[in-house]
């Protein structure tokens, strides 16, 4: 078995059978090793940032993702994508082909390359956004690419391992390293009676959930932990859609102070906040103006956890909720419960708005679905809707990268072939990767694409000086046209009416092919939530950061190594620090 | 006058007057500054990457380029496309919008940020590929300004610039510095008498010139001085463009053994190589078997020589060849001529050809064209032409980033409007940038574009164990229809037969909009040239490199400082070393 051949099945067990990316010359041995492998496939994209991108929301719907580029240019390319998956938790692992070895000894300056060669140069930038890297060797290759798989599972962070093309082809061991972890017992103990207590005695405590509860595997446990507690339930807009919205603690997302007063004076009145997984941000959070303290704030993370400012290390999230769970008693009171989502709205054959087209979205969404929301504005409209249970929605709220959506769609459709899948996305952020429109139709997937055309970058009219700055128009284009001048089964309809939008999205249940809809509204048309926050944000928002509190576990990686039972010191002793560092260059 | 304005005037004395990016919340203030100035203008690409490569693009026409991005997720998009240009040597500044200092020393998780905030990350990535970088707060921000493009100016090469949001509209001194150096005079002697001498010596001396002697604006005293010399001229690939192929002592391009052996012969036999702004690499020599050896090398290079394996710094390329052709008398020895270019062919209404096209293009190329071909097959089919006087020719020979030259031909025709410009491209690298088309149109610029389709990537096809691979093949798309979905006046058509080809070269003539032909030639058809290279470049090429024995100059830039006369202490010492590391964090 060759270094490709088993780092291709390593990934396999993590059920990775799809890899994005875009082939190479230096890059075909990998290719070749995961279409040789009859349970892995190569899914070529239009360029790399699409394919990291695609291999984010793959690894959103189906736990990890991979990406394949070529040296230099591929890398590179792909960067803000990794970055992107590194801030949201989401693991994907970015693999390189390189030149031979021979090529990087000699500093050959082979295409790809800097005009002062330097092999460890893309190696290096991406030290800055991922959770591990490895540049292979010879006799390093079977412990590196175990020590980043090692990474990928526990941080559940992205990985990046560059491969020379003769390390790709050379026969190395297929020993089975074990790559579970698990809790310390002691601490896990410790950490789980001391968030029972502090729930026990509190007067009203508030469950939040967030994204990270799905990112570290948790979601049965925090639903067990959440109804056994009979606490009332909130959460930021990521976590949305953690909890069924019918189950009778739920009190709707947090909005900040623009929407939902009920779960904002939860948040406010509470003496113990159950914070499981929460990404504090402008964004996500809408603001930082929680009304946290430390000492009633018990934060859970994937593998640590925070209680009254005390840092737990080497717990996961899913032990100490389940631990948790079993030490806690139901309160019975009852909870105050708002009114969740959009009200009935009736077809008036008018011009369509924005409140219209997300109040029919969540007349539209049924189990299972999964929804991809575009940055920009279409958070605002989503995250206040009222969906069916089972519905996974996903959001890039914290890094926010504009055409990030259109790939991640590509992504999730080939993850879960059996669901269901809507992306909802603005032209603008559309325009900057909707050449993967073409792939979906390559691969013959079929999502409902609803495009809303609003004639520019409408989030940036209201951001900066003046609505009309000339800086926020984009190039206008045909958008339905633009779907079908590719090869493939595609009904695409430009759509202007309310009317028209219900049949619409009528037609799409009985079409057994992507549907594409370019619907069109005003220009200054927004959600109204976005309205209220976009207009508070500008006013400098001067509480301080929860982020300078709970400061994120940075793990020297340097030190991992491989396999044992312990979470603190699991791995075996086997990196070789020669690799992991550039200071030999 | 404030520091986003400050920035934008220096930038304009490099007749920087255009401003290659996508807006974002942080980088408004940039934009405002750009937009008021009256003599320059923002103009938003669909990405960040695309706005990198129109940058680039514009930068080889007009001398300089820039790039205005966002924090985090724009700046990473754009990197790529910014090591491609510290590759090639192409002068671009890429700025980048930051939240405001306030959120940095908080550490606030606004937006675009990682999990684990790190203001610095993306500014430490790009340490790795540029020549020069900066990270503005209150009490650097004019010293490192100066210092940045001080770098630009004399390596030639990308600088990165990070500007906080408030330090953007922060007031600073306009004081002028100069942003003049010279040659040290001493060096600039030695080394033009030693190569003078050398020459005068040699039997049988050689000029090859290459990409650089553009990159330092050496292209007038580089034709002077082999005018002088009376020596035979050749080139590399990327120079393609230095010399008017009637001159008597052209001996044509260099191809390695594949063709021309009349420069090959010269260069195997000559005892004195003088390599001006040489770029060795696999695909721009075709090869590092060029037969030199040290003793009989001469190499200058923008800032430094080399003569006999002795390195001369501090010396500017222009400054060393206007002192070497006072220096030298002329040869008078009659060269051997080759027949440059393609032969005649007449049209026969078959399908086209690889060999058809490019003979056409030799025909329709007219004095003052600006002809970018895009990497893969192209640079085989335009390097054997025969083009006319004043031509300029841009590749990407080293970095080969599929999709560079769509929007490098934006940022052309935005530099030098008065040029006919036109693209020459395969469609899979096309497809990976192919949205600039709607740049192009909004902006109502007219360039010529030939798309090659070929069906997948076809350079791929032969290096790859079978042609049929397929990770090779890409979505279809009826291109010249995709031309068309964009508002904006464009000829769109496609091609299949090399009569409708000579026609439709025609009609672009006489059309005063955008011409975009899509032509198709079989999979596997390719230039003749690109067919041997390839297939014997699959045989490991043994020779040592040239990189290793010419090791490019890599300055220390930190200890780079503002202005004086001479080229090793040329600036004031006003660095503040706290921002061009980031060891305080």
């Amino acid at each position: 078995m060759n270094t490709a051949e088993y780092l291709v099945k390593k990934l396999e067990e993590l059920d990775i059978n799809d890899f994005f990316g875009v082939p190479g010359d230096y890059n075909f041995n990998l290719l070749y090793a995961v279409n040789n492998n009859p349970n892995t496939k190569f899914i070529g994209c239009t360029n790399e940032l699409n394919a990291g991108y695609a291999a984010d929301g793959y690894a959103r719907i189906k736990g990890y993702g991979a990406v394949i580029t070529t040296y230099g240019v591929g890398e590179l390319s792909a960067i803000n994508a990794i970055a992107g998956s590194y801030a949201e938790n989401i693991p994907v692992i970015h693999i390189v082909g390189l030149p031979s070895t021979k090529n990087i000894e000699q500093k050959k300056s082979v295409h790809h390359n800097l005009f002062d060669v330097n092999y460890r140069a893309f190696y290096d930038a991406y030290k800055s956004v991922t959770a591990g890297v490895a540049f292979l060797a010879k006799d390093n290759a079977k412990p590196e690419i175990d020590r980043v798989i090692k990474i990928l599972i526990k941080e559940k962070k992205p990985v990046y391992i560059a491969i020379p093309d003769d390390i790709a082809t050379m026969e190395i061991s297929d020993r089975v390293v074990s790559m579970d972890y698990f809790s310390n017992k002691d601490v896990l103990k410790e950490v789980s009676e001391k968030i029972a207590e502090k729930i026990k005695q509190a007067k009203k405590p508030v469950i939040l959930g967030d994204a990270l509860v799905k990112r570290y595997d948790a979601c049965i446990e925090y639903k067990e932990f959440a109804e056994k507690s009979g606490l009332p339930v909130t959460n930021f807009i990521m976590g949305m859609d953690l909890i069924d919205m019918d189950y009778e603690k739920y009190v709707g997302g947090y909005f900040a102070s623009y929407k939902n007063q009920i779960a904002q004076k939860y948040l406010e009145d509470t003496d113990c906040l159950i914070a499981v997984g929460p990404i504090y941000s402008d964004l996500n959070s809408l603001g930082f103006n929680l009304p946290y303290k430390i000492n009633n704030h018990i934060a859970i993370y994937g593998n640590y956890s925070y209680v009254d400012g005390k840092k737990y290390s080497g717990v996961k999230m899913a032990d100490v909720l389940e631990s948790v769970t079993s030490l806690i008693s139901a309160r019975e009171e009852e909870v105050d419960k708002p009114n969740i989502g959009y009200k009935k709205r009736s077809c008036e054959n008018k011009s369509l708005t924005q409140e219209y087209i997300y109040t029919r979205i969540q007349e539209f969404l049924k189990e299972n679905d999964i929804l991809i929301c575009e940055t920009g504005i279409v958070p605002y409209g989503i995250s206040p809707l009222k969906v069916p249970n089972n519905v996974t929605i996903e959001f890039q709220m914290l890094w926010g990268s504009i055409g990030w959506a259109t790939p991640a769609t590509l992504g999730a459709c080939i993850a879960k072939p059996q669901s269901r899948v809507i992306l909802i996305t603005g032209e603008g952020a559309h325009l900057a990767s909707a050449m993967e429109i073409g792939t979906m139709l390559k691969m013959g997937i079929k999502p409902v694409i609803i495009v809303i055309n609003n004639d520019g970058y409408t989030i940036e009219r209201y951001l900066s000086q003046n609505s009309n700055d000339s800086f926020n128009d984009i190039p206008k284009m045909n958008y339905s046209k633009f779907a079908r001048t590719f090869e493939g089964d595609v009904w695409a309809t430009k759509i202007l009416t309310d009317e028209d939008f219900d049949k619409a999205l009528k037609v799409t249940q009985i079409m057994n092919k992507m549907c594409y809809l370019e619907i069109t509204t005003e220009s200054m048309d927004i959600p109204a939530l976005a309205k209220t926050f976009i207009s508070d944000s500008k006013k400098q928002n001067d509480s301080e950061p929860v982020t300078t509190i709970f400061k994120p576990e940075v793990t020297n990686y340097e030190e991992f190594a491989v396999s044992s039972d312990s979470f603190n010191n699991e791995y075996e002793t086997t990196v070789h620090k020669k690799f992991t560092t550039n200071e030999e260059d």
